[in-house]
């Protein structure tokens, strides 16, 4: 049937593109890895004047060539897929498009005025490198230990929010505009600075008052960042000894089915994370292609 | 009879404000956090110069209606208890007022001079910020494991402390008066910026002994970072291996009564965290109003 | 007997001076606190120009009268132990002495030139502060896990040492003396404020290639900022995980004879941590007072 | 036999150099150590300018001792081995050759101009101390959980470098070059020294929108500093439990045979780690020496 055949090229195209299971898929996503990484180092040399003056052909032609495959790749992820709607929906899909897009608009809106904000809109492409995430297998224990001390941090992020608030407008008060304490969101600004032990040291406590409330906040500061730590190493351990036991377990036959080797993902809903030998997907049952 | 009525409007006025159990207690939290972090902003944007001139009356008018309203829910809340005297001498009660108060000074001083300390009268009402943390659960394993290390970390920081004093004192002789320490309390300060690993840069040792000594401030405030979140990361572990016991043993039938999910206060002496069947208080005997 | 009746006195004066257990040797373990503070501040607020210039006299008589005290107090520590030269070279009979001795030298030396060689001297008596570790009970936990990961440590900071070596000296070749690295041990220097996170900012690198290292330096510290934090955790944990261990079994009778409530020193052999009710020193086998 | 006595001093040198069980092999290591911190204090006093102009003589003359010294160390080295190509082109056979060879081609070359590049090589031989590592047992504990976090913490590192690029074209976009934010490598540079919480300074955010997005940088930074810390800490407490396990088990009987406590390395291979009574190389087979 002609249906089958196209089903089959697109199949094909599906597994090159999105999975990296046989040598040409793992060839495709090295070659896409190159461009990305290709692409970041253009837009920041374009960036650097005297790069920019000598070599600006180059860097254009050279951005004009990635913006150009970027695009046809684009095209391709839509075709392979079955319900394109769920892929250009989806987090890599506005990012895929997100990072041709600006290019373009450049050629399109001239202007002297305009370019400085055309620019801006061209940087945008670094988000591009955001796909590099998806080559790189995330740490699933490290994902869990943070989800599990997310609401711990946050409470203490807003700790380190207010106690900011409290005594940045403390330090404007002491301080004052003549030590560049200008107003109370830049002694706020300074406050986190010196919380977080950055201290850039472009505003900086001149009256002994200042310098000694600087003190408490600076002990604070050493004093808190224990806590973030503790939670988080305290988190991991506990998921990691989790771990550690379902390996146990395993090794006594009650295995769990939480390992996944392939790079499978289902033409039809995208669905990722497949048992290795399923002939189905396990979210909306389309026929997984064969090895 | 006449009292009950009276009684009855104060306990839907208590459950109301106190509360936040009902549509009605949800939503007039939500908007008190509304209004403190409005008068945050106005009181921020107030001391930028160049918003402040061009918008003075609009913030000043926003900051007047915030504090009436303050002042209103105040009033309220001293009605609706049935020992005002608590709430008003409660931390919560003294923090409500102290948020009121210097802009209605503000408006009975009027000087040149006074006004600069009228500003500084009225900067304290973002301590009203302090509200918010009324509004997000504190962690209590947090609060364990914080409460439980306290005695380790305060030796630790009485070490920082001596370290810094006689190191300060070391740098102040070695570097002196034309490097920028001027006189020890300063060098004292300069050590505690380099201990906690600020480093503003304001102050920095010029001779080569000062540097040395700097290294051997440096290196030992890096080492020593690792004791309070040694501390916190060990005492929180315990906590949390505490509380996963105890979660073990209440499935087991050795229920422990600590779980409170409601936000009910005593309508007479504002306790908390009482069960959520509780028909009296569990510190006075006070009825509980019922749902 | 006359010596029994002298010994009496000297028992006293021993139990004043060197235990806390009576409220009289309470008061005198406060008030000392005190003077050490007091002389503390004085020779800190002596270096503050403009406070100098004003109260130069109130703060010289201030200081000799605290110099007087602390004086007579080294010569009743020496009374009221049996054996002196025990107390004398120990190292707070050291501490107690340097604490005095630059005020008096400050008496007979004269001259302009001496004058400051005379005031690194008396800001020496700074080291009286040290006292103060003796009023404040070290966490025998805290001190175990830091031995236990002593020489981890070590081994840690010797690492830390080689590698800021190596790129200092390539920092030094890279950015070279216009661009503030003007020799090696200053590049070193600065590689060390920068692989602690102390960036004071007095030195930055320049060029493009400097800032490029820096950058791998900086990604480097903050990596191995893990590394004294991972083991001083865990080893606190274990000592921690022992205490709890050995808590359990006290109870379960296997007492462990290391817990001293008590302030008592033997007045012949200076020995401290003596059990509860013992009558007799367990170094020397002198007799200790009766309560 | 003649070969068998020339083995017997070629045995006795390999012994002495690569060696530190006999008396004669701890002082050549002692010397050896002493020689490579004289040399790395010889090449940073060279490079500080009013010290080479006083001692530029005796400095050269004291390197051209060292450099001799090593280059007879180097040549019995390669004489001791049995296959001196192990030797050669091992990690310490290349450091200790590096170590020599530039004060030698400062011999050769001569020119005004290819001085500052020979300077450049001779400084190279800063890298010889990374012989020190030698001589320093590592903590077998702490490489495992090193080891064992590697790819946990390089997700992480990646995460740092990836939000760095993004980050710092947004501050390249919002502050722009007028305030120090030149290019994006440079903001990205920027960014990493905000992230880390070194913060020179010498780039500062200036405006409003800039100072705040660095303020997302800095809870950003302070809250992701916490990640490897976490996973080093519980890697090494696991690691450390599975020692302190594997100790319990040796004291039941069942000896791991893991502690070596000799230095004895094979002439043949260079092995190490070899049983204390050993007679032959577990690795080649070659008869050990006996001592």
């Amino acid at each position: 049937m002609e249906t089958d055949e196209k089903h089959s090229w697109r199949a094909k195209l599906h597994e090159l593109i999105y999975e990296a299971d046989t040598p040409a898929g793992k060839l495709f996503d090295v070659l896409l890895l190159f461009f990305i990484l290709l692409s970041i180092v253009l837009v920041m040399l374009e960036s650097v004047n005297h790069i920019d003056e000598k070599y600006h052909d180059l860097l254009n032609i050279g951005e004009w060539i990635v913006t150009i495959l970027f695009s046809l790749e684009y095209i391709l992820r839509i075709i392979a897929v079955k319900k394109p709607k769920k892929y250009i929906f989806s987090f890599y899909g506005m990012i895929d498009l997100l990072s041709t897009l600006p290019k373009y608009l450049s050629f399109f809106i001239v202007g002297s005025q305009a370019l400085v904000t055309l620019r801006a809109l061209r940087l945008l492409r670094v988000f591009r490198i955001l796909k590099l995430a998806r080559y790189l297998g995330a740490s699933n224990q490290l994902k869990e230990s943070i989800v599990a001390s997310r609401v711990k941090i946050l409470v203490f992020l807003f700790a380190v929010l207010v106690s900011s608030v409290i005594f940045g407008t403390i330090m404007y008060l002491v301080e004052g505009e003549e030590n560049g304490f200008t107003n109370i969101p830049k002694s706020v600004y300074w406050c986190i600075v010196t919380l977080t032990t950055v201290g850039f040291g472009d505003i900086a406590p001149q009256t002994a008052l200042g310098q000694f409330i600087t003190t408490i906040i600076m002990i604070l500061g050493y004093g808190i960042i224990a806590v973030p730590t503790g939670i988080v190493s305290a988190e991991y351990a506990r998921s990691a000894n989790k771990a550690a036991k379902n390996e146990g377990e395993e090794k006594l036959g009650h295995s769990i089915d939480n390992v996944h080797t392939n790079s499978q993902s289902c033409r039809n809903c995208l669905a990722e994370k497949h048992q290795d030998k399923a002939d189905f997907c396990h979210k909306c049952g389309f026929k997984l292609h064969n090895d």
